[in-house]
C-alpha cells in the first residue's frame, strides 16, 4: 500500500539449512551466490519506505547501518527513511538483512515509481546483500518462500529454484551470532563439497526430514556444531522431534513443537508460503 | 498438513488478462503453453486427497469429472477421493481447474509420499491441464501467486516468470462461462499476436495500472468482449475504477472496490501472495 510518500513490504525471514559458495558461471553477482536449502519463516521483516533528502534505516525503533539496504536505494537512485520492524534476532542466521533489503526494494519501487518488475527487484536486493557479504542466497529463497531449493545460484532469470513440499510450525533459539564474512569470506571448499552433498540427497528424496537431516550433516561435516547447538540439537531428538542448525548463526530450528518439546523457551512461527510483497 | 489417510492444499484462484498461445520448442505438453500474465486470487480451491480404492471427485459437495485432476492422480499411480471446496464460479475464467489439479497433486503427493518436488508436482498438474484442454497458463501461474508474468511457456524448469509488484483487493463479477477449448482450439494467431503486444507493453512498464489496460486492449482485439463485459468494464472506468475482462470466460474483475462503486454485486478477495500449497 502507498500513499505517495511512503509504502510497506513484507518479507520472510529464512533459514538456511545447507549451502555451497558458488561465484557462478560470471563474475556478476546476479549470476553467482549459493546453492542451498532453507525454510522461509511467517516471522520476517516488514519495512516501511518514505521519501525524505538523506537515507537513513531505523531497525526496531534504533539507528541501524544496513549496508543492504543503502545498497539497495542507491541501485534505485532515490534517498529515504526506512524503517524496519522485526521479531527476528540478528546477525544469528534469520536473513535479516536480505529481508529488510528486499522489502526495501519493494516498497522504495512503490513509492518512487521505479517501474522494475518483482524480479528485476530481487536482482537489486540480492547483489546488495551479496556486495555487503551479509548473504548469498537469502534473497532468492525469500523471493520465493515455502522451503525453497536453491538448484542453482543467482537472482532470476540466472539463478533456478525448486522447492520442498511443507507447511506446519517451525520453532527457533538462537544462542548468538556467527560472521556469515568470516565463514564465507574464508577457505570454503570443503563446506561447499558437503553442501554439494546434502543438495543431491535433498533433491533425490525431496521431503522435509531429509531437509532436516541433510541440514544436520552438513552442519556437522562443516565443523560449525558447537556445544550449545549440538545439545538442543541432540535434545529435540531425543525428545522425538528434528531440529538442525540454522546457517549461519547458533542458532536452532525445529519442526513442529521439536524446541518447547524439548523443554526450550523456544520462539515459534511457521513456514510462510509466500515470498516478499507490498502490503 | 496429512494424518497418512488424508491431506489438505490450497491453490488460488488465477485470472488470466491476456495470453498468448505457445506450444513451445518441443511438443512437449511440460515445455509449451501460454505466454501472458494475471491476478492470482486469495478465494481458491481448498482440496482434500483421501486414499480410496477408486477414484472419484466432489466438488462443492457435488460429485463432478475433473479431467485435470484424474490425469494428476493417474500420473502419480494413485487411487483417490478428492474432495474440493471453492466459492469460485466454474467455467468463467478462475482457473479452478488448474488450481484443483495443483491442490490435489500437492496433497497427494502428501499422503502416497510419492517424494515428488514442488517443480515436479507443478510440471504434472500443468500437463494434466493442459491434456484435458481446461488450461494453459493458470497452473504455473498459482503455483507462483501475486500477479504472475509468464514470460515463458512451460512449467519449471522450462518456463520462466516475473512479476508485477502488487497488493490489495480484487472485486469480481461473473456472467456466464467460455469455452477454453473452444477459444484455444480455434485459429489463435490473431488472439496470441494481440497477446504478444499486451506482453510486450507490460515488461517495459510492469505495474498494475499497465497490466490492466494491456488487459482490456488485449480482450477488444481478440474480439472476447459481449455487452455485459463491455458494459461492466465501462461502468468501472466511468466510476473512476480500473476494470478488465478474465480469460476465459464473461468475467469481469476490478482493482480494489471497482465493481460495488460502480453499483455491482460484485465478490470480493485479495491478490494472493503466495502460490499453491500444503495446509
Amino acid at each position: 500500500m502507498s500513499d505517495g510518500e511512503s509504502a510497506v513490504a513484507f518479507a520472510p525471514g529464512h533459514v538456511t539449512g545447507f549451502f555451497s559458495v558458488d561465484t557462478g558461471a560470471t563474475e556478476a553477482a546476479v549470476a553467482s551466490g549459493s546453492r542451498g536449502a532453507g525454510v522461509a519463516l511467517s516471522a520476517g521483516v516488514t519495512v516501511t519506505v518514505t521519501r525524505a533528502e538523506n537515507t537513513g534505516v531505523v531497525l526496531n525503533g534504533t539507528p541501524t547501518e544496513i549496508a543492504s539496504v543503502r545498497g539497495v536505494l542507491d541501485a534505485l537512485g532515490v534517498t529515504a527513511r526506512v524503517t524496519a520492524e522485526t521479531p527476528l534476532p540478528l546477525g544469528a542466521g534469520f536473513g535479516v538483512s536480505g529481508a529488510t533489503a528486499l522489502a526495501a526494494a519493494l516498497a522504495a519501487n512503490e513509492v518512487f515509481g521505479c517501474g522494475c518488475s518483482e524480479n528485476e527487484l530481487v536482482q537489486v536486493a540480492h547483489v546488495a546483500d551479496a556486495e555487503a557479504g551479509t548473504g548469498l542466497g537469502d534473497v532468492v529463497a525469500q523471493a520465493r518462500g515455502g522451503l525453497p531449493v536453491r538448484v542453482e545460484p543467482g537472482a532470476p532469470p540466472h539463478g533456478s529454484l525448486d522447492g520442498v513440499p511443507a507447511s506446519g510450525r517451525i520453532e527457533y533459539v538462537s544462542f548468538g551470532g556467527l560472521s556469515t564474512s568470516d565463514v564465507i569470506g574464508g577457505e570454503t571448499d570443503a563446506l561447499s563439497a558437503a553442501g554439494a552433498d546434502a543438495l543431491a540427497a535433498l533433491r533425490a528424496d525431496p521431503t522435509v526430514a531429509e531437509f532436516v537431516a541433510a541440514s544436520r550433516r552438513f552442519a556437522r561435516a562443516a565443523g560449525l556444531v558447537d556445544a550449545a547447538v549440538a545439545d538442543a540439537i541432540a535434545a529435540v531428538q531425543a525428545a522425538g522431534g528434528e531440529a538442525a542448525m540454522a546457517m549461519l548463526g547458533r542458532t536452532v530450528f525445529a519442526l513442529g513443537t521439536g524446541l518447547s518439546d524439548a523443554g526450550y523457551d523456544a520462539a515459534s512461527c511457521a513456514i510462510h508460503h509466500g515470498g516478499a510483497s507490498l502490503r
